[in-house]
């Protein structure tokens, strides 16, 4: 048991450590070397979890699929705006979401499934808007599957631009401007008018999430 | 005369090979070796034209400045549209646009200034904007630099998808459906209605440029 759990220690260390390095210099200019300096952790250590850079780049993009999802809300439309906001705020505070999402648009990293990042996030939008789709929400010639490519694709550029031109510091702004301007072409009116889609609700959506996760499993002890 | 039009032609001929060489490698892993074998010049014909592959690159990114402009149509909002069709249709079939597309998302590009490409794209999307609004063509609500940020910031994410995905071969029918979702917040429904944003769209504007740039500019003789 206490083994097990440094081993999980471990291998989150070693993770964490592999999407700075990632995140900074790029996939191929990152070295396993790199990555060992970095985590703190012998080569034996790291070739248990990993038997490669490549492995190490897909459980990354894998660990974007293991984040707490936002709650169910009455309004499918709200619940769909409060993931897109919670992501972006997600690329301002963790740097294994950002290294996620520079993998996925890296194009050196030509061994790495990168379309897995892309498929995954729209398969979560497209639940989202079917969701919303049978409740009514959604204006009748939407086809969703193709607002859910466009709602991924547009939110991959507007967080590089943010990145290129601010490094994150304004991507809520830019995410939210961006969602005024496809939902009002997407959603009803009466729906839109009761959705809030601002910065300040990407904060209280995480911080939401931050006590949900406290209550329901509590730190282990020691 | 001759030696200047000899010059104009090798220097084409090492920023398409660099051009090519960039898209396939990315920057950091592209070498002027590579580049002058791929042009088949010298050394000394290379360092004439460009100091470095930092200039190279910048070159590059410079090129998309000098194309042809969409010619002036009574309605500016069909004008922005086909300005960001022909983007598209660019990216699909010349290699030049393509490497500055990936230079400028390139992160690993740091010492090129990759701002300029997002702010020049920016700054042709707010201007043909600014005169849509000027001639009552948008919406009273919108924000000019606001949309033209969420235009180049989408347009970028929707294409690297269709890259991702596609290899570009779906990237009029993306970029179709992101005009769908954007322009029916943005411009007045009697403009809309008007507008033709369709992938045939894209192939007439770039027949029409081809047109004009042999009717008004006739190659040179021999």
């Amino acid at each position: 048991m206490v083994k097990q759990q440094r081993a999980i220690r471990t291998r989150t260390a070693i993770m964490t450590a592999a999407a700075g390095i990632f995140e900074e210099r790029g996939y191929r200019a990152a070295t396993i070397s790199d990555i060992l300096t970095a985590a703190n952790v012998t080569k034996g250590a790291l070739y248990f979890h990993f038997s490669s850079k490549e492995e190490l780049a897909q459980g990354i993009l894998r660990e974007q699929d293991q984040h707490l999802p936002v709650p169910d809300r009455a309004s499918k439309v709200q619940q769909l705006t409060d993931t897109i906001l919670l992501h972006a705020h997600r690329l301002q505070h963790d740097p294994m979401v950002r290294a996620g999402v520079r993998l996925s648009l890296d194009r050196e990293a030509q061994e790495v499934n990168r379309q897995g990042a892309f498929t995954h996030w729209g398969t979560v939008i497209r639940e989202l808007l079917e969701q919303a789709e049978a409740q009514g929400e959604l204006l009748p010639h939407i086809h969703v599957a193709q607002t859910a490519d466009v709602l991924v694709g547009s939110f991959a550029g507007v967080q590089a631009m943010s990145q290129v031109l601010s490094d994150y510091q304004d991507i809520l702004t830019r995410v939210t401007a961006l969602l005024h301007h496809i939902l009002p072409s997407t959603v009803l009116p009466p729906i839109l008018a009761t959705t809030e889609i601002t910065p300040a609700r990407a904060q209280a959506v995480a911080h939401e999430l931050r006590q949900d996760s406290t209550h329901h499993h509590p730190e282990p002890a020691g």
